[in-house]
């Protein structure tokens, strides 16, 4: 007889639903059955099925104006351990329905802890950097220019004291750009201005492809000297996210949200699911920005991001997209000093400026951290 | 100085946009920007990256009721010729955004070529089958019984001469049933019970995990004479999709929508680029089912797996989703008999008639066929 082995407790996800009150029982266990055993119960005759692999109904909330909140319990052992079929157990198929977002979901400890977070987290990062309180970021851009003109565009850039520079998440292996030619241009460049500055600016190439063309890309930055990296999980996958993670944990790894427009709550895949996999910082539309995100989001988001989790080391929130230098103070504000600010094109914009450009703006980061 | 090349023609990404007549043109060219430099057009001064690389707005469709059809061209040097950043350059940060669906997308026929589409499709799936017309499948469940179980369930299923039995996207690599133990012992239950009936029913195992792993279970799939298998391209990532077809030219792929609640049209996602990717047959929820797709966009999927696409294989529909045997000859008549019907819950609950109740369905498929 195999092992088919229970967790004392559940992963308790929840949904949030649009129904009407006399059918949202139904509903939700439509749900819980959907995202379990996906079969009507009836035929099931093996107690083992019934008992611990078929979700439960754990709790029905009224939030109001036909909304309720569904909390299922899940069973950890039909994860796999294993961070796609987790996804897939969260909200593989109720994904497809329309009446239906994920909004949270609490772990066993033993199950975080399989998963395992951040090598290195806010702490981590900031112990890298040198840096006490908020830290600064830019996106390397646009993808096109040859690897000479974007490393001495990084160069510049770095120059001006700032903590990271990520390359734009569409800059990839392209033609006009190689990663195996770039990486160590780029890197080059930085460590020279960094040398020079005196802050020890990170460049986080941007990770791409299949598994195999990731680790080559890892093997590059190794050589590079280069140890910081941008992964979008929702496109390379979450098991690939979680492998590289594993695989490198003197390496930091910082999320992009590119393809995450799934009908999961950001503040939960970005905040919390993307921490779970190992993002030690992880980046978000900003509210006020071109992509609609609410305060309340964005707040809850930076929350599940750094609150305390035992065994998972913080992650550290970057609102990022359409943000400009006045509004430094505002987001420190909002955020606090726990944070990574991320500017990208209106830094750019600065032309020939852009190392004093970027001085101010380290600068306006430093002194309010 | 590096190849920065061009091809003829342009991808054609095609983007339902919510707007008002005023705004529309600004909002079309900022998607152009967001999917390709992602940043102001202003501090570009590079001639190839502003007229090869930047996104260009091709078209703007008024389609009524506030919304418009926005056509933008992309480039394909942009996409580096590789599945994920294929998806990243058409979405990436736009699924963020609320006000917009990606519907469509036409790829230059040489663009097509480099990803080619299903090993053998259609024709080589009836082929494998000795099949003529529609063809019958079910899903092998509930997860959570050991392989045993599993197996005897498959060789009853089987021995009724069905045409296909998957995994249930769920049954990943459980401490229940892991996958080197399920796939050899439900193999050798089909392969015999085929002997028996005359049917040369395929066995698709789930895969899952990371590329690694995903390359482990083919091992075990071959050994164990299995040649067909189920994938959900969103959980492992398109890469590795698209990795795993073309190194195993001789396998039947089938693609599962799990996760592809995106803001991407069905007809797109799962029938065009699925089939592009190399999807042989694609999985997605019929109309009248639980998931709430009309019937236009049930019937739209269909043509884009089917239609006429050089050197691109047809890719074989397969309605699912709630699904009964009364409802077959229904079916059969919307999609014609270039389809794989999908019963999946309702053939599970025959209990011991199971073998009687598989080769009634598979009969009345074949019939209608």
């Amino acid at each position: 007889m195999l092992y088919r082995g229970r967790m004392k407790s559940r992963i308790e996800a929840v949904y949030r639903v649009r129904s009407d009150a006399r059918s949202i029982a139904a509903r939700a266990h439509a749900i819980a059955v959907e995202q379990s055993v996906e079969m009507p119960l009836d035929p099931i005759d093996d107690a083992y099925v019934l008992n611990e692999v078929v979700g439960r109904v754990d709790d029905i909330a009224d939030r109001g104006g036909g909304m309720y909140d569904v909390r299922i319990g899940l069973a950890p052992v039909t994860t796999g351990f294993e961070a796609g079929q987790l996804l897939n157990m969260l909200f593989g198929n109720t994904s497809l329905q329309t009446d239906v977002t994920l909004i949270d979901a609490e772990f066993p400890e033993d199950l975080a802890k399989v998963f395992g977070g951040p090598n290195h987290g806010l702490q981590g990062l900031r112990a890298r950097l040198k840096a006490k309180g908020a830290l600064s970021s830019t996106a390397l851009k646009p993808q096109g220019l040859p690897p000479a003109a974007l490393a001495k565009l990084a160069g510049a850039i770095a120059l001006g004291g700032i903590d990271v520079i990520k390359d734009d998440h569409g800059i990839a292996d392209q033609q006009y750009s190689p990663f195996a030619e770039r990486v160590p241009a780029v890197a080059e460049a930085v460590a020279k201005a960094a040398a020079q500055s005196g802050t020890p600016t990170l460049y986080m190439p941007s990770l791409n492809g299949n598994l195999d063309a990731i680790r080559r890309q890892i093997a590059v930055c190794r050589a590079s000297g280069v140890a910081a990296m941008l992964v979008t999980p929702m496109l390379v996958g979450v098991a690939q996210f979680h492998t590289v993670v594993k695989e490198n944990p003197d390496f930091i790894f910082m999320a992009h949200p590119s393809m995450a427009g799934v009908p999961i709550a950001p503040s939960f895949l970005l905040g919390k699911l993307f921490r779970l996999f190992g993002a030690d910082a992880t980046i978000f539309p900003n509210h006020g920005g071109r992509f609609g995100y609410t305060p309340e989001e964005c707040r809850r988001l930076a929350d599940f991001a750094r609150r305390e989790w035992p065994g998972i080391k913080p992650c550290v929130p970057v609102p990022a997209g359409g943000m400009s230098l006045d509004l430094v103070p505002g987001i420190l504000e909002f955020y606090g000093t726990d944070v990574m600010l991320m500017v990208g094109g209106s830094l750019l914009s600065a032309g020939e400026k852009i190392t004093e450009e970027t001085a101010r703006y380290a600068a306006a980061v430093r002194r309010a951290g």
